[in-house]
């Protein structure tokens, strides 16, 4: 069985688990607040539909763990959405936090009801996470429930430190690549690997199992977020459909970037005078290319996918779930867009 | 023995286990994050005294009601401290969403380190409560750490349904007295009614004791609220040390002002205008008393304190923290400021 058809069976799944933990919202005197929600989600309002909403793709990850790990995949639901949750609470805050106006091509939260209203969604979705974790009750022992609600808990924290440390960045202009790691491992890393964990202990795996799917969700992290990175520079606009320069003209401090500016080179000159300009791009992308970073950030991201799938093949995935987490572990980190 | 007394043992418990709690963001890398934290909660930073984190009158209402249940209220304080985080979460997001620069004669968050940041302190302030409510665990059953869980979270709902109607109700210019009751239930009797609930669960008390608390802390949360509006109006400056008349200024659609409005008479027509200016207040306020309001709101207020006083009696606090409890409801209710 493909990542194809294991999608067309939990994503459905997903979204209608979803639907009924934010329907706790659906009340006559909230109603607006609710149709917030469900804009966001992807479901209701201008440019609904079923890509809108994103990939779910850390819901799709817990399923797929939980599978491999042979449990009832359906009895985790709860926790593949509250994960969801909390990746959709962090979506609204960071669009006001970075002024975006759009998202997956719609107008975002806060630029169609404005920012005390966006505030106010973001922590409504963050409350219903919490909400779904303890439903897991229906399924599981207290004790696991408990277990699931502490590494929810845990990595919501580290998203809220990564988040701190990615805007403290913008302020700082002596970052080094020590800096970047703590700053990614929270704010992209730190619900992958809260999403296999999760999925490892509602499969009922063991903890040297849980330890080994744990760390190739952080692994994955890092290695989406560096392919990332990599993209934002060098990726091809044609698949990407993004300028692929968006990073150097955005001021973005990504792992390129910071290796860059620590070579004292032509790179770093020209960076610290700030503003760069479109015409620039091109060329500031093959200057920082022949100053190394480059291949360093490549090596970087073959390293963490080495220890990603070596994490994986010791977690021991089995059956047709564990192929298609092989699969979609490399479609992620050898991704083009 | 006294509430003073109580106090005395209480607040420097509840002061020392919340800063156990927010500890956890405590690291080198968030440092600067873990400052804004304790920043807000009054203990660093310009300002900061043993009055500037608030009276802490949330987790005191949770431990008077698990001793007057007659269990040990030491174990309560992740219970009482994961209430006052959901509370002082709520602050920094609402000093936000209102745009004020001063919370307890000190500026606040978002006016110190900027909206983004800020929005992120009210997230991470969420976060930890999350962590604390789980620490019951500690010295509970697993069961029951559910149950606490679980009425936190909904009393959460509650406070994002209650804040989405409050900044609804700037917009609306139909609102009724019916529309001033879920509202007020959720910005304020939610985290009151919680508190008391998991005093009642954490004391041991059976499912009509536990009943009857959160009736009691939901009459008291309602009391209170109308109080603050009668203050916000008639009440007397030299007391509350603040403008009486605040709240006709700003414009605040509290239950006076809705009454007045749905009168229909001269109050309401003079309202209808807007911009009241500071030399219309006193005549304004008397106005409203004329027609009926202040008598109206009154009679309210005296209903919710007999509800909260009956409900008291049923729920049957025992020993001196019983009778200390009856005497903060009644400091609460009949407070002149």
């Amino acid at each position: 069985m493909s990542l194809e058809k294991f999608s067309k069976e939990m994503l459905p799944a997903i979204e209608s688990e979803l639907k009924s933990q934010v329907a706790r919202l659906d009340k006559p005197h909230t109603r607006p607040f609710y149709d917030m929600l469900t804009y966001h989600l992807g479901w209701t309002g201008e440019g609904a539909n079923s890509q809108a909403g994103g990939k779910r793709l850390r819901p799709l990850i817990v399923l797929l763990v939980t599978a491999a790990c042979e449990g009832q995949w359906e009895n985790a639901l709860p926790a593949a959405c509250a994960i969801e949750l909390v990746h959709n609470f962090s979506l609204v805050h960071d669009d006001i936090q970075d002024n975006s106006g759009t998202r997956r091509g719609r107008t975002t939260t806060w630029k169609k009801w404005g920012m005390p209203m966006a505030i106010n969604v973001g922590d409504g979705l963050f409350v219903l996470s919490n909400q779904a974790i303890m439903d897991l009750k229906k399924d599981y022992p207290a004790e696991t429930v408990i277990q699931a609600a502490t590494i929810l808990h845990g990595s919501s924290l580290d998203l809220t430190s990564g988040q701190f440390l990615d805007m403290s960045f913008e302020e700082r202009d002596d970052l080094t690549v020590e800096d970047y790691w703590p700053m990614v491992a929270g704010k992209t890393a730190a619900l992958l690997r809260a999403s296999c964990h999760l999925g490892a202990i509602l499969g009922g795996a063991d903890e040297n199992q849980c330890d080994a799917y744990r760390s190739f969700g952080h692994s994955v992290g890092i290695a989406f977020q560096v392919q990332d990175d990599i993209l934002g520079i060098w990726g091809d606009e044609a698949i990407t459909g993004k300028s692929a320069a968006n990073d150097l003209l955005n001021g973005k401090k990504s792992l390129p970037v910071i290796h860059g500016i620590n070579q004292s080179g032509d790179f770093a000159e020209r960076w610290k005078k700030g503003n760069i300009k479109p015409d620039e791009v091109e060329g500031l992308a093959k200057l920082l290319a022949t100053e190394g970073s480059y291949e360093y950030t490549h090596a970087i991201s073959r390293q963490m996918t080495t220890l990603a799938l070596n994490s994986l093949r010791e977690a021991d995935p089995q059956g047709e779930a564990g192929a298609v987490l092989m699969e979609l572990a490399n479609k992620l980190i050898y991704r083009e867009q």
